[in-house]
């Protein structure tokens, strides 16, 4: 059985380890697969959607992120199945939702019961004492309504998904995340593209936080000269602006979050 | 059969990983769990606080731990067993010792016997040629006196642990480490604090590097408002002094093994 | 199986842990090693290096290494078997062959098969989506053949190894890569610096962009004082550059590829 990690963690500290080390010894046939632990601290709505994007390239299992602003207040712990019979555990704040919605909820309950928890559990670190126990407990197999009682799955946090809005050969867009390279994706498609004309080969007007930029509409960094700033349909199929060997998010001074106007020039 | 890891490698080279290849060889059924390979570099007391704190979360195993300045000198190369029945491996400078003596060390043998090393051990990998596959052979099975001869354990090389001091209302602590969020974990637990009369909710004046920082005992981070210094019991509990929203071993200037002060107010 | 793995793509994205999540639904049995994520982004000689120095650490089985510049253009996909019974997967740039030239090359397929790939092949990560599947699939015991056309092993990409040049006592090397405690490795062996005169406990003169600077060569750094620069052989069998209790690279700017003299004083 599989149970893939999410987090805001990083590696510099034990918690990931720690973590590894309760799952394993209640489900010593687990294996463990890290996503990743480099969300940014607290970026919930990036860690929702790294776990959207990520999560059809994982075996279907138990699926345990942790990015918890609110450990310790009145956030409740979440387990849910989705409809292709994968699990989710988590905090109730709209980490899980993107990722779980895909192929519908069918299931959602409140992680309550402390025999699925450690003895003790601290106020700080749910990650180790709530979420990582009640993951591998769904991994061994218990039935997930055996955690708590069921919650209606509209009664779930969810997350504001900015959308785009189109107008005047417009395209409004908003930066959702920002990787490691710099790269900045946006809450776009190719198809979002299309309606206001700009195709592989446009080149584009940005406007971000009252700056304008030009910009080549690419398929990929080989059709880019170093420098150029392009906009280009990233690995999971959101558009992105990165410049061919330079960083885009240092370079254009982007937050996650800001609005950006995009027109074919 | 499991081996957790925990070194001050850093992932950014080959070193984790080429120990891991090491083991696999050796032990291909082992199951490693990386505890954290994020100790500062040359951090032994860190190192050996971090591997006592989470030793208990793990499974039974062996404890592979490798902080160790003294590589290539004349330190000797230590295979403990504890009254659980955990072993570990390690270098004889004290990093094994606080996590071994929880339960009681019953068994310490100086890993001497090149039938369990690399054929070729170099001076300055011992993780590499000498501790992994010692580890890996104890995962496998041999017994620990295989390893090489007796070591009293009254001989094996200790830390020296700061203890806290109580005196006039105030209790003198010391500053043991730093994560990577800035949190500064104390020599201190909350009975300590209670001797003094601080109990959550508490104002209390902290005496570090001969500034004065006023701040509030709380159970959460929640309890606090943003900016403020807060003492609280961390999910190992001990006592540690975070800022809200903020780094604390940043704006304290605090080293670690640096006297504090505190008394109620 | 062993699946090793090695990359530029570093830790805090998702990069690596998708690719994790690709094999282990097509190889659910396969062990993965993380050699390392941490090689400078497309840097194939430093990949190429550490790579041929770390697989006979490595259990026999699939070495799948991506440090790709070229991706999405025309490089070729490539899989290799040596004669010990090891599998490369990888880009045809360079990066495999030191290592699977240890044994020599048997066999070399173009990755071409789309029955072994995902189904939607992007532009930009061919880590996920062409060389994951390939590996996890010969490690579920494909036949090399089964991916693609043969490719004659002397019409693959190889990079350029410096040679040290010797004369007047002198020997001319190069740096090759650094890792991240500033330690410098050059193309050269003991053997090399024996043919000059420099053994250990000898003082010799280093040459580096334009400045020089006295160092002694050492076994180890406990033969060196604090601040002394040392040249001395690495774990890896090669001649390294460092300075006790510092970074070499900082102090001395050394970048990847500079030329160094080196003479007995």
């Amino acid at each position: 059985m599989f149970i893939t990690f999410l987090t805001d963690f990083g590696l510099q500290d034990d918690f990931v380890g720690t973590c590894h080390g309760v799952i394993k010894r209640i489900a010593p046939e687990a294996q463990i697969i890290d996503i990743t632990h480099g969300i940014p601290a607290q970026a919930v709505l990036q860690g929702a959607l790294v776990l959207a994007n990520t999560v059809p390239y994982m075996p279907v299992g138990v699926h345990l992120a942790v990015v918890d602003p609110g450990v310790g207040g009145h956030r409740r712990p979440l387990a849910l199945r989705d409809a292709e019979g994968r699990h989710y555990v988590g905090p109730d704040n709209g980490l899980l939702l993107p990722a779980a919605e895909r192929s519908g909820i069918v299931d959602a309950h409140e992680i309550a019961n402390p025999d699925y928890a450690l003895e003790s559990v601290s106020r700080t670190f749910h990650g180790r004492d709530l979420f990582s126990p009640a993951a591998a407990h769904l991994a061994r197999g218990i039935a997930i309504g055996e955690l708590g009682p069921p919650i209606d799955p509209e009664a779930l946090v969810r997350l504001e998904l900015p959308e785009p809005a189109f107008g005047d050969g417009v395209v409004r867009a908003t930066t959702l995340y920002v990787d490691s390279f710099g790269n900045i994706a946006l809450n776009l498609t190719r198809d979002d593209l299309d309606r206001v004309g700009v195709v592989p080969g446009s080149r584009v007007e940005l406007d971000l936080s009252g700056e304008r930029y030009f910009a080549v509409a690419a398929r990929t960094f080989a059709d880019a000269r170093a420098g150029d700033i392009i906009l280009f349909e990233d690995s999971y199929r959101n558009m992105s602006i990165a410049i061919s060997n330079g960083n885009a998010a240092a370079m254009l001074h982007a937050a996650i979050g800001s609005p950006i106007g995009i027109r074919q020039v």
